[in-house]
């Protein structure tokens, strides 16, 4: 098992659109930065959370592009390499290994249900051997809820085995704790993030590098105090707040009420705007949320310099 | 509501790969030219039998080219311009247009789940507006046991209202006949396909425009005797025929099953070959499912001399 790029709190982050609908790097950069100052381990970049499978190819490649010339480092990055055809994804991956990403999230392809073992094996061993470089390091993205399709135990075990140098991790937003410790317990070194901070510290206790997840967009400073805190008297304590913060996120559809608060706190209005299929949450769910937010007392602090449009 | 550019059987074509996993134009070509030899009444490449998900939007776009190239009729070419990112369709549509294709095949955008019609309608508005050509013409794919994601009458209705002449037509592969049922007494005019032969009189009975199916690869000519028969007395008897067959493939996994028939009649092993996630059937599958076909005296015919590899 090769050693392990990532750890602590990584954020899927959010793509910001124009008003006309197409992804914006200004923002994009800006707000990459500004969740590396707040102490992200990592910038998942291109998740769901990301609304990635929204953007074609060339979309996701030109940010990606613009971010690295922008200085943000390459390590820190570890771009969604996921697309139905594995030849898409090993073109996205190969593009992240020479961007110098220390790492790739990849979903499994998800159009055709009900796909055995072997046909995944396969799709995941046609994207390495397509990428072609021995820098690539694979993340797996087990997101059953959305994609449908997940990677099983055994077949985790199969391509670790297969691949131990290059299948390295999971992301695991299945939602189902019993996953997430039976890989934790099967595959000792393998870093395994579950997909939501509310599994942090069980994560944590029982041998896990951190957690991916979508209200690292709001939250970086409170997770993250967490993380830091584990093995302190508070653990529990943090464990609670952020799980709180979390389920209030929770009863609004997560995208569009991540977005709705940046562009709050930020007072930056085009923020909220969300990509088809996606709706904008309505005025009513704004306001809701909000007041929830309020009575949690929670805030993003102030929009930093760096954040200007 | 404009004219309608399709009738009659429509084949949503498989697509033949290289023992390296490449599309392979050579043989889709002479595939296709067969096909419209048979007596097709237009080519649905790019579905979900052709493994089009499989595939990135460059290989598509390369295989239509090809297709294009060597003089297959652009108006008989209803390719997928299927995305889960409206800019990808976009593209891939506005490629069909300038290629003279008839229309294009639209899947919802299908990544994200339990999506709402509002968010669909904005998706398809979206590749409209970005493919920007009049002369496009939309057929909506609505495959919700793949997809999941699907479109409702309600927004059907909503999309024809709006697009009157872009939005001409469905293939209803929900495998529900009330759902087609349905489209058919609400959208006259409308050009609805069920994506199976088994629903083909039914449909034909209450004014629907013929059927776009799988087994189409392998049966066009049984299916089209039906089609140009069905207000003759034997009509009954011809759908009784052709369900016997498709219930005979659908005991398989459809695709990989499709692709064993014509690499076996037409002598071409490398035909059987499919992408990942899918599988090939194994040699006791293919010996089950070679001994139905026999049983039911099918017989694919011999491999025509364009066929040649």
């Amino acid at each position: 098992m090769t050693s392990q790029p990532f750890h602590g709190v990584l954020v899927p982050v959010l793509t910001p659109f124009t008003q006309r609908g197409e992804p914006d790097p200004g923002r994009f950069v800006a707000f990459c930065r500004w969740l590396a100052d707040q102490g992200a381990g990592g910038l998942s970049i291109f998740g769901t959370t990301s609304e990635a499978n929204s953007m074609s190819g060339a979309e996701r490649m030109t940010l990606l592009d613009r971010l690295i010339e922008a200085g943000i480092p390459g390590e820190k990055l570890m771009p969604g390499a996921g697309a139905c055809s594995m030849t898409e994804a090993a073109n996205l991956a190969r593009h992240a290994v020479d961007h110098g990403c220390g790492g790739v999230l990849l979903l499994p392809p998800s159009y055709y249900k009900g796909v055995s073992d072997d046909g995944i094996f396969a799709f995941v061993s046609g994207v390495i051997d397509r990428a072609a470089s021995p820098a690539l390091r694979i993340y797996l993205y087990h997101i059953p809820p959305v994609a449908q399709v997940g990677y099983s135990l055994d077949l985790v075990g199969r391509l670790i085995k297969a691949y131990p140098d290059t299948v390295v991790g999971l992301k695991d937003s299945s939602g189902d704790w019993s996953n997430t410790a039976a890989l934790l317990e099967r595959f000792p070194g393998f870093a395994v993030f579950p997909g939501s901070e509310i599994f942090l510290l069980d994560g944590l206790r029982k041998g896990g590098a951190g957690c991916i997840t979508a209200s690292g967009n709001v939250n970086v400073p409170g997770i993250r105090k967490l993380y830091e805190n584990w093995r302190g008297p508070q653990a529990d304590a943090l464990q609670a707040e952020i799980t709180a913060l979390r389920k209030a996120l929770q009863a609004y559809p997560m995208i569009p009420a991540l977005k709705r608060i940046v562009a709050h706190f930020h007072n930056d209005p085009d923020w909220a705007a969300v990509r088809p299929p996606l709706v904008p949450l309505d005025p009513a769910q704004s306001a809701a949320l909000l007041a929830d937010l309020e009575r949690l007392g929670f805030t993003l602090g102030e929009r930093p310099r760096s954040m200007a449009a």
